[in-house]
């Protein structure tokens, strides 16, 4: 939960009127996202979030990050369209940050997402990816391959705060990892942190995709690699063997897979476990423990690891996916 | 804010079920009120908020509040209105704890009130007071006349942690309170906490005040105290006459003070000085630094309470209701 910076009445007001949406009838600061402040607003003419973008944000990222919104919703893809103001201008400022107004979508997103919810997922990353196709601006993925040293680096003397074997864990993979990276693999638009809570859904159908602040350019495999992860084990970091077909199913049936992805997914998956586990163990021993932001336990992803390890093929994914 | 009590997708959409209100689209926790957690809902048939009681609310006075609700609002008060289950109930079970589902109100609250809010808040508090008769539960004040000396007794010996001198004046001042406190004033269903951010505006039109959780009977004219003390002092904590003689003539259009009550204002100024001076002051004392509430400075209260110590009558804070 998260409202870090407050805004009085007569600043959002003022700043509203910039847009031509009506009346600002309601304001409330809601407890999502942890990067930034977000407010559901309501104006005369419907409910917006407003986000305002905190310091762990990069302001020279915030164009991309909002282009590509625009650029896909313009093609189709159910996200939040930033609404552009009097000027034309989707960034703004107020309370002395940069701030951006994006449309509200409903929906839900699932706590414990069912095999259905994978399914719906696999389908719209595939459109998404395609949708992606054509955006002009470039951002590089700095939580891919070649930052995972250097963010080990910054904690690798404390591994054992957080248990036993961690550091040998990790610096062997990275090692594997390294030599083994898939190269050559479609590149495109990922959304790089499609969790549950970044997914809703209405009646079960998926309503709408958001948070596109990790958005980067890399292997749009790694992508669906996040997802396995992020959808696909039960509460004790179990794989659910239905859920990754559905996902992997729902995926190939709108763009599908080519040999080299399908080779590559065990490896990615397991570069993708690593991602997070190296980004949760920095935040857990950074963290305070009282802080506002509950921290997220990485032995999840040491779990997850140490399936992937175990993998041989897409097959122990999705069987029925075998190239 | 506060967001204690997490609800997943499906225990909220069973819960939102019992309500016939349609589809569940979409629920955000808001960061607003201390006491209990708050999530707006948007549902197919509109927006309502879903209060979660927490631990410092007691359970056995929700009937209170929630009664209090549907009584002003059946009476042309904007408050929100319990809604009623399927069974005609307004108390129901969530995540293990008391919950309630109530219409939303829009609006914004005033940060810096300005002299034409004060206005439209006397008029709206002498409504609510006669809205309030008749209304057939009753609930003494707990943090009225009798709950200051044993609230001071909990922090006494801690004064000097706030402020050198603070517990002779707290000791005094309790000491003239019981001595002089009015009696035979007019009684009836007080809000007892009308800060700004409980009173919301559209366009500088009061739109509809909140949060009865401190509700119960007590003397009509303390109420008003409590805004005097909330509302018409500015940021330095100096009283701004402009706006105590707005929200005492607004309340004087509606329900005309009689002798007594107009005599008793200051006392009672003084008493709701001492009121917030206490709270502020015992949860200065017992709240961690970095705990998620932010702590309310108790200084505010000192000066107020020096402020109404040196007012000689009801003139001091609005010279045209002289008796």
């Amino acid at each position: 939960m998260a409202v870090y910076t407050e805004v009085s009445d007569d600043e959002l007001a003022r700043f509203i009127a910039g847009y031509g949406l009506g009346k600002l009838l309601s304001f409330k600061g809601i407890a999502e996202g942890v990067e930034n402040t977000n407010y559901l607003v309501h104006t005369t003419r419907g409910t917006f979030i407003l986000t305002i973008y905190e310091k762990r944000v990069d302001v020279a990222d915030l164009p991309f990050f909002l282009g590509l919104m625009e650029h896909l919703s313009a093609r189709g893809v159910t996200c939040p369209l930033p609404v552009r103001d009097a000027n034309g201008h989707v960034l703004n400022e107020l309370a002395g940050r940069r701030a951006a107004l994006i449309t509200f979508l409903e929906g839900v997103w699932p706590k414990r997402p069912k095999v259905e919810h994978c399914l719906e997922l696999g389908k719209a990353l595939a459109q998404m990816h395609i949708a992606g196709e054509g955006f002009a601006l470039r951002r590089a993925n700095a939580l891919g391959l070649t930052g995972w040293q250097p963010l080990f680096d910054k904690f690798s003397a404390r591994t054992g705060e957080i248990c036993p074997g961690l550091h040998e864990l990790i610096a062997d993979e990275l090692h594997f990892l390294q030599r083994s990276w898939p190269q050559d693999l479609p590149q495109g638009v990922i959304h790089a942190d499609l969790f549950p809570d970044n997914v809703f859904f209405v009646d079960d159908k998926l309503s709408g995709i958001i948070d596109f602040y990790f958005a980067c350019d890399d292997a749009l495999a790694y992508d669906i690699a996040i997802c396995l992860n992020a959808w696909c084990f039960n509460a004790e970091s179990a794989f659910e063997p239905a859920k990754g077909a559905a996902l992997l199913d729902g995926y190939d049936s709108v763009r599908p897979l080519s040999d080299g992805e399908r080779d590559a997914i065990p490896t990615l998956a397991r570069g993708a476990a690593m991602r997070f586990l190296l980004t949760r163990s920095y935040d857990w021993l950074n963290t305070p423990k009282d802080a506002l932001v509950a921290r997220k336990d990485p032995a999840d992803y040491i779990r997850r690891l140490t399936f992937h390890q175990s993998v041989r093929s897409i097959a122990d994914y999705a069987p029925q996916l075998i190239a």
